[in-house]
C-alpha cells in the first residue's frame, strides 16, 4: 500500500494483563459506605459482586493477568484496529497526524464488551446465575447480554424509560441475545416504586436504573450487579484499548502529543489514556490527555470534586469524583451514553492531579464532526464519539494555524447506526444546543451527601 | 490461544487481482439488446458504464487487477475475517467443522462496498459526476452512497418504496454519506410515472427501481448506472472474498467440503463460491456448493432458465439467467435483499452445468438460525445470511446423524443491525411463511420477453 492507513495487530499480540491506573497514581481517595461512610470493605461488595472483581476493584498491583477464556472471547473482535485518518486530513488541510482506535466493530459495535465479557466470566466462575444492570443509551445493556450469551448467564437490563420508548433497536438487540429488558423506573423494585409514587409520568435516568438495578442484586444472593463504566475495574478492563494503541503507535513510528476521548462515565477515556499516562509518569514521555464532555452535562468542566452516590437512591458506595449531584437530571441529549452526574474516580482523580484536560462541546457541532468524519472517513461515529472527534478536529484546525504536525489519536468508541434518526435531525437542522442549567446545577450540589464534606 | 476461533490476513494479502470465473466455466450465453435481440457490445452499454467496468462485463481473463486506489479503499475492512464457529458447533453437538467470512465489518454492515468502491473508482476516473442505482433494504444503496463519498461523486438511489417507509435507517445512513435517496416508483423518470398512472398505490419492486436508474442514467452523460449484483463485473469484485477465505482455509489447514451462501443476485454467494469453484474445476479437489434462497421468492428452485430483463420496463440487456419473470413481484420478506426476480448469469451458468445446488428455505426457520447464531456465535446476522446460516446448520445436523466430521463455510454477508425489528417480530411470534403463489409466477412466467425462446 502506497498509503497506510490502518494498524492491525493479531490475536497474540491482545494484552495478557489490564493495566491497573492506580498503581502508577497518586494514591487514591477510598470509596466509603453509604451508611456508615468508612471505607468500603470487600465484604460490602460482596452482596453484589464476585471476589475476583472486588479484588480487582481495591487493587493497587500494575498488572492484572486476563483469564484465557476471557482473552479467547475477546478474539471475536480484539485487537481492535487503529486507522490514520487520512480522509480526514486532507479535508481539514491540516498538518497533524489523526489516528483512531476503532472500538464499534465489536459485535455490539462498542468498546462495552471489553468489560462485559470480564464480568460474564467471573461471576460465571462464582457460581453466579443471573446478572442485572441499568442501560442508558442501550451500549451497555446490549453488550453485557451479548456476554451473558457466551458464558451462559440470565441478564436484566433497567432501561432508562425515554430511550427504551425512543430507541427501541438496542432493545431488541438484547432480547435477540435471550436477555430481558425492563423500562425503568419500574413497579418492579421500592426504588422504581418510590419515585412514580412522587412523579408517575417520570422518564428515568441512569441513576435511577442504576439503583432498581443494585437493589435487585442486594436481594437475590444468585444474582450480582454489572456496572457499566464509573467503577475502577471496568475502566481497567477497558486499559486493553490503550495497551493495543500503544504497540499500534509503535507500528506506526509515531508517538500521540494529544490523546482524546469522550467523557461519560469515562471508561473509554480512561481504558485509551490511562496506558500513555503510564509511559508517561513512567518514562517521562510527555502526553496530552483531553476529556471531551458534553455541554449539557458538564460533570468535569462544572461539576464539584466531591464524595457522591453512584445512584439516585444512594445504594452504591460515595465515590470522590467531579459530580454535577446525584440527582441532577441532565437535558435530553442524543449521546445517551454521556448523560451521567458524575465520572471514574480514576479520571477524576487524573483531572485533579493535572495529568488530564477536559473541555465541554455542544452537540450540535458534535454532529457536524460526525458528517464531516462519514464522509471522510467512511464510519458513521456513535455520538458519543463524536464529542472525541469535534475536539480531534479543533485540536487539527489548530495546527493548521499554528504550521505544527502534532500527533493526536482519539478513541471512536462505536458506531452510530442506532443514531441515524439523530443524524437525519441534524441534517435537517431540527437538533439545537443546550446549555447547562445552572439553577438546576446548584439545587442538584446543594444535595450531595454528608460525605461531601470529606 | 487454547482454541483458534479468527483466521486473520494483514493488508499486503487483500488479492492483487479480481477472479473471473468466466476464465474456468463453460462458454456462457451472451446478454443480448433488448431492442435487438443481438448480443450486446461495448458500445450499447457505453451510456451508463464506464470503459473499464465494459471491459471486465464482457471479459474472459482470468486475473483482473485490482487498481492500488481501490485496495487502498478496500484496506478500511478488508481482508475481512474468517471465523471458526466454535458456539454454535457446540450448541448444534456436530463433529462438523463450521466457519464462517464475515463481511460485516464493513462501514456499511455487508460485502456490497466490494463493488461498489471499485465502481465509484472506475467512473470517477471516465469522468462521471453521479451514479444512479436501486435499492432494496439498503445494503447496496448506503454501500454506494459511502463509495461516493470515499471518491467524490454524487449519488442518487431509488429506494423500493414499502421499504423506504417501512426501514428508515438505510434511508439516513445514505444521506449521512451525502447521497439523496427517493422512493420508488417516483413521478421523476417516464417508467415510474407510467407505473404510478397504472397504480397510484404501487409500492414498488427492484425491478421498477432498476428501470428508474437506468433511464436516468441514459438520459445524462455525466451520469453513470451502478448495479449493486447481478452484472458479471459485480459477482467478480465480490471475488476478494473467496480469495482471502482460500488463504484462510490453507491457514486453519482445512477444506472446505461444503460452501454455501445466500443467494438474492448472487453476489456474496459468487463471491466467496467462484474461487473455491475455480479450484476445484483446475485442481480437481472436490466442494459442493450450496445456494440457499427463500422459499417466497425460489429463483434458482422454482424459476425458468431463460432470457430475461434484469428490470421491469425492459431496459437492461436481456440476461440468460434462472428468473420468476420481470414482472414477478414476491410477497413481503424481511431478507429484502433476496426479493430479486433473476439472479447472476454467472450463478445461473454454473447451476446448469451442475457446479452448484439451490435450496429453498422458509424465512421463520432462518431467523430461528439467526437467533440460535446471535446466541452462540454473538453476531447478529442479515436476515439475508440467515438463510445461508439455516442450511450451514441443516448440513451439520446431517453430519451429526451420519458421525462425519465435513467441513463447512458459509458467507456471514452482513449484520442485522438494521433488521432488529424483524427479530423482535420474530421472538414474539409475528412471523410466518409465505410460499411462492404458484398462479402469480405462471403468470410471470407467461411474460417473459420474446429472447426467452432463444
Amino acid at each position: 500500500m502506497s498509503e497506510r492507513i490502518k494498524y492491525l495487530l493479531d490475536e497474540t499480540q491482545i494484552p495478557k494483563c489490564w493495566y491497573n491506573p492506580a498503581a502508577d497514581l497518586p494514591a487514591m481517595p477510598p470509596a466509603l459506605h453509604p451508611g456508615t461512610g468508612r471505607p468500603v470493605t470487600p465484604d460490602d461488595l460482596a452482596p453484589i459482586m464476585p471476589p475476583a472483581l472486588i479484588a480487582q476493584e481495591l487493587s493497587t498491583e500494575r498488572a492484572i493477568e486476563i483469564p484465557e477464556p476471557v482473552r479467547q472471547a475477546y478474539a471475536r473482535w480484539r485487537p481492535s484496529p487503529m486507522f490514520r485518518a487520512r480522509g480526514l486530513e486532507r479535508a481539514l488541510r491540516t498538518p497533524a497526524r489523526i489516528y483512531y482506535k476503532y472500538e464499534g466493530a465489536s459485535p455490539t459495535g462498542s468498546h462495552k464488551p471489553n468489560t462485559a465479557i470480564a464480568q460474564a466470566f467471573y461471576n460465571k466462575e462464582a457460581g453466579i446465575a443471573r446478572l442485572v444492570t441499568e442501560t442508558g443509551a442501550g451500549q451497555w445493556g446490549s453488550s453485557l447480554a451479548f456476554a451473558g450469551a457466551m458464558f451462559g448467564l440470565d441478564v436484566k437490563v433497567y432501561m432508562v424509560k425515554v430511550t427504551y420508548h425512543q430507541k427501541p433497536y438496542p432493545k431488541s438487540l438484547m432480547e435477540t441475545y435471550g436477555a430481558v429488558c425492563v423500562p425503568s423506573p419500574s413497579r418492579e423494585t421500592a426504588a422504581g416504586r418510590a419515585i412514580l409514587a412522587e412523579d408517575p409520568e417520570c422518564s428515568g435516568s441512569l441513576g435511577i436504573a442504576t439503583s432498581e438495578a443494585v437493589e435487585v442484586a442486594i436481594g437475590d444472593p444468585r444474582t450480582n450487579y454489572a456496572g457499566g463504566s464509573v467503577l475502577n475495574h471496568v475502566v481497567m478492563h477497558q486499559t486493553v484499548i490503550g495497551q493495543e494503541a500503544l504497540l499500534q503507535m509503535d507500528m506506526a513510528g509515531d508517538w500521540p502529543d494529544i490523546v482524546i476521548g469522550c467523557a461519560g462515565g469515562g471508561s473509554n477515556l480512561g481504558g485509551l489514556s490511562f496506558p500513555f499516562i503510564g509511559e508517561s509518569l513512567r518514562k517521562g514521555r510527555k502526553v496530552r490527555v483531553v476529556a471531551a464532555e458534553p455541554a449539557s452535562c458538564p460533570t468535569l468542566t462544572q461539576g464539584r470534586r466531591a464524595y457522591d452516590y453512584g445512584d439516585t437512591a444512594g445504594l452504591t458506595p460515595c465515590l470522590m469524583m467531579h459530580t454535577l449531584g446525584h440527582s441532577f437530571v441532565p437535558p435530553p441529549l442524543h449521546a445517551g451514553g454521556l448523560r451521567y452526574h458524575g465520572i471514574a474516580p480514576l479520571v477524576s482523580h487524573a483531572l485533579a492531579h493535572g495529568l488530564m484536560e477536559a473541555v465541554a462541546v455542544p452537540q450540535t457541532s458534535c454532529f457536524a464532526a460526525g458528517v464531516q468524519f462519514a464522509r471522510s472517513e467512511g464510519i458513521v461515529p456513535a455520538p458519543e464519539s463524536t464529542h472525541a472527534i469535534q475536539v480531534a478536529i479543533a485540536e487539527a484546525l489548530r495546527c493548521r494555524e499554528e504550521g505544527r504536525a502534532e500527533t493526536i489519536l482519539f478513541c471512536l468508541s462505536g458506531h452510530g447506526l442506532f443514531d441515524l434518526p439523530a443524524y437525519t435531525r441534524h441534517l435537517t437542522g431540527q437538533l439545537h444546543d443546550e446549555a447547562c442549567d445552572q439553577e438546576r446545577l446548584d439545587r442538584s450540589l446543594a444535595r450531595l451527601p454528608a460525605f461531601a464534606k470529606a
